[in-house]
């Protein structure tokens, strides 16, 4: 079968791999009918030094189970599977508190022995805790939203989660990435009433706007924190949900948010410290956020997704093949594409 | 009258200073009948720069009312009143939320033209936001308690609160202060079963295992963590109320929390950044905590303390009178003392 592979900052190569089988009486073997790249995914292909062996890449996908192991119960063949952007067991303390991402037994896709997304077949570890299944006879139109599910939905609730954003609430998203997009839908589902989104690719910002933003910040530095400032009495927002992770980012979102409030980071922190003392300490900030246990949250997404209620779908702009991963790659760190799915 | 300045580190006295007078229509004049030395004083006494002009010192005092200007209905002359920590209007948003430390027109006890808690008496601006009545009748051995609610018991309070301790949850104190024995108190309060008490005094943490700590670790640094971490099964605690403010202090929170936990920290910080990336991201650690609202806590804190359900007046552990207060500031700073009352 074919399945993507990175061997160093800016190269990601297709090659044929073996096929997976099963290996333990709890995995399942999945087909891939769609996957997709991660903004995730654009670190290592800015820093990742070359390796001899590539890495299997893609950590989001759904797509058919063709076959279970003996111990697998939850999962059946032929069933449609979301695959959430970790493996977990189900059954340990953490999984049990919805804590997936720090499952006792959990595993990463493109990890050592772990197949990943960007590939035709996937052998999913601990099928029954790790895979949902979609209800059978939905619309294939919404594939999109149920991909979106494995990880930017899930990651965009898990920041206003998080954030614990809460009716008549106002909220500042930074990022216009599919992240930060998702987390504007999240915003209005848990029932913000204002959401000022800070993007300044105006084809991103207007689907915010669509998905329920209520102002756009374009500016950013100094100037952005002075245009939310002012759309805010001078006060900033109950909430900032800061889906960037660079030290600009935020900086830009303590200064933004409201004192006694909240930033929830969903952007991968790229710097070990942050500035969060003294100054933070006396107007009672909260810093949370972290990496979503998106197997948590897509049982209550998911009926959502299925009646139209969000449309996450919408964030992908892009459908290739397999082959044009490696294109793929190449669109999205250009910023040319918002996010990329890949249709096998 | 006498009260007490700070003109530099090391350098506290007692001077005759005018006699407060009413000012604005809003402010009470208070007798102060019982003031103390707070662990924060103990950052400037260590390394305040000279200044010509001394600063009034103290921020927590409970006293009587001698008089009320003309627009006060909230106090009246002879009610026994508790001062939190910060001077708050009690109407802005802020304070009806219950953030008076960020009122809209808060100011700071010795702050310019105010009064501090080190003095036989204070002028109390706003004072039918800032004080809290304490109905009549009590016995006078709860003074220390209900003076611990001025900031130490509020503030240990704030960081369970901010924390979200709740039932059956493990929580670690770092700290055996003041606000690390209330932290005790107040962890038990709202239903901890593990509490786990960091310090290296053995009269401070006994004192904290009569307030219901199960545990105390004596060790710091890597023993320390060791030995939470043997303590929780590897994993830390739910949460970790940090009663300290120092790097070391943060860093062994960051540590011994749990994954998805919590760090609620009421110690000053004394850095201005904090190791807070990547590593605490994959764990969904939560930051919060910050300088005590003690107004929004005590109306719940002090029946407990009149009923002696909590005794928080027990962190008291020397009494003095007021020229003694120089020897005060030196006993507490060599940890002879834990908390200083100052009997006018």
């Amino acid at each position: 079968m074919r399945a993507a592979l990175m061997y160093a900052a800016g190269d990601v190569r297709v090659e044929t791999v073996a096929d997976p089988a099963l290996r333990e009486a709890t995995d399942a073997v999945v087909r891939v009918v769609a996957g997709c790249i991660c903004g995730s995914d654009l670190w290592p292909y800015a820093s990742k030094k070359p390796s001899e062996h590539g890495s299997r890449m893609g950590h989001e996908f759904v797509g058919v189970v063709e076959e279970v192991g003996a111990e697998v119960s939850g999962v059946a063949v032929g069933d449609f599977v979301i695959a959430p952007f970790v493996v977990s067991d189900g059954v340990c303390d953490f999984c049990r508190e919805g804590l997936q991402t720090s499952c006792r037994h959990g595993e990463s896709w493109g990890g050592p022995g772990v197949d990943g997304g960007q590939g035709e077949r996937v052998r999913v570890p601990k099928a029954d805790g790790t895979l949902v299944v979609v209800p059978a006879g939905f619309d294939e139109k919404l594939i999109p939203g149920l991909l979106s599910l494995s990880d930017v939905m899930s990651t965009g609730f898990h920041a206003a989660k998080m954030g614990r954003v809460s009716a008549g609430q106002s909220v500042t998203v930074i990022g216009d990435g599919a992240v930060g997009l998702c987390g504007v839908i999240a915003a209005k589902l848990v029932g913000a009433t204002e959401i000022i989104l800070m993007g300044r690719h105006t084809d991103r910002t207007d689907l915010g706007l669509e998905f329920g933003a209520t102002h756009v910040v374009a500016e950013r530095g100094e100037e952005g924190v002075a245009r939310v400032l002012e759309l805010t009495g001078g006060d900033g927002t109950h909430v900032v949900l800061e889906a960037v992770g660079l030290p600009q980012a935020v900086d830009t979102a303590i200064r933004v948010v409201r004192d006694g409030g909240v930033i929830s980071r969903v952007g991968v922190p790229q710097d070990p410290t942050i500035a969060f003392g003294r100054r933070e300490f006396l107007r009672n900030l909260t810093l949370t956020g972290g990496v979503a246990p998106a197997r948590a949250y897509i049982d209550e997404l998911l009926p959502l997704v299925l009646d139209g209620t969000i449309e996450p779908g919408r964030v992908f702009d892009r459908t290739i093949g397999i082959e044009e991963v490696p294109e793929g790659y190449r669109a999205m760190a250009a910023r040319e594409a918002l996010k990329v799915l890949v249709a096998m």
